[in-house]
């Protein structure tokens, strides 16, 4: 029996999300019928990160355990002729046997495409958030360094979270801006329910006024999720990569 | 009467190219009837590039005549709302009665995109040429060099071109090199048929070992099209921006 690594990307706009579920058609399913096919096992996987319905990834990871003699490093190139073009194995290993994608993570990074211009894009258009209104970047700048290090971050979390404790540490943010579209780099130990797209929420309301910068440090502070910006919608959001 | 000029962005993918024609639905038709609704007239439009199937734009260029009251940098807002989303127009001005989005167009930028992994990229499947092998960068980029100046492009132009001469003038080429992604820029005053998938197949072949890079030169002297290398797919390929 071997543990196998897999890192998938995918364009999340045909389905419900990572997370499979009852008529609604999800990326872990489409992998494990590529896997189940190409070894003719019933192959289950698990995921780093159940991303929602919209929600893209260059580096998901899941592992699952076959007893098919197929090379590890092989179901990169041979699952992808088992899959959609819309999902595709960037990267299989070999990993030991008591590897697990979502309890041995040790961080993620995600990255969030705001597209600002008065007009759409065509191009863009499953893949940023669309903001017609002029953002003050600078602001935004000022705003995202106050989520940096460790924090309670409750005002950062929808609710349908299920976990322990809500203090996380985010270890780095960037705001890159390329003429009308405007990244976003968070990277830190773990993330809570939508909270990645709360704080790109939060950072538009900054941008438009809405919420003043230096404001953001105390709603941190004070846990309270009114007071804390939108929830930015999921095809804005990329699951970029998970650490080990 | 005014003449607009309007600045279009589309996906490629689900059109049958640029120009209207029987039994098959393209950007042009699509961008008419918008305007068409919005205006109340029946409006034709001409495009700089007749842009082929699968082949995308951040900045066509169209004109059009209308008598409609519309203020002319209204259009691009208003429009949109007539359009489906993988088409958008970016910018929308009054210009010169002789305005031609073609024939007073001073030159042209292209790009093109490739995607150098062994698996291919769900994010960029219709949207860059995927090549498994690995490419030599470099050889590519000294083979563009010889790109660049004013020469005779017969060996770079498919059949189907309808032109006067086939002398062209390539005023700047850069590849770029981001990890798995190599981008392609071009610009010049103006391109044959097929010409910029045909160069970016040329160093595609040279990248792969199959032309060496510094046959180009010969290759563009003695202008067979059957010594160029390829002609790389229309889903790597961006219009991005007309010069006037």
């Amino acid at each position: 029996m071997k543990n196998i690594k897999i890192t998938i990307e995918y364009d999340g706009t045909g389905y419900h999300g990572w997370q499979s579920q009852e008529n609604a058609i999800a990326v872990q399913s489409v992998v494990e019928n590529a896997l189940s096919e190409l070894t003719s096992e019933k192959i289950s996987i698990t995921g780093a990160s159940r991303t929602d319905t919209g929600v893209h990834a260059y580096g998901q990871v899941a592992n699952f355990l076959t007893c098919s003699s197929i090379p590890p490093e092989k179901y990169s190139l041979a699952a992808n002729h088992h899959l959609p073009a819309d999902v595709s194995i960037v990267h299989s290993e070999e990993v030991p046997e008591g590897f697990h994608s979502r309890f041995s993570a040790k961080g993620k990074r995600y990255k969030y495409i705001f597209y600002n211009s008065r007009t759409p894009s065509a191009l863009l258009r499953n893949r940023a958030f669309h903001v017609p209104v002029r953002l003050d970047t600078e602001a935004m700048m000022e705003a995202s360094v106050f989520f940096l290090g460790t924090h309670d971050f409750k005002a950062f979390q929808a609710t349908g979270g299920n976990v322990k404790t809500t203090i996380r540490t985010i270890s780095g943010i960037e705001l890159i801006e390329n003429d009308k579209v405007i990244e976003l780099n968070i990277e830190g130990d773990g993330f809570l329910y939508n909270m990645v797209r709360i704080i790109a929420g939060t950072l538009v309301d900054v941008g438009m006024g809405r919420i003043p910068a230096k404001d953001v440090a105390n709603i941190i502070k004070i846990g309270d999720r009114t007071k804390a910006g939108r929830t930015a919608p999921p095809q804005g959001l990329y699951l970029v990569e998970v650490f080990y």
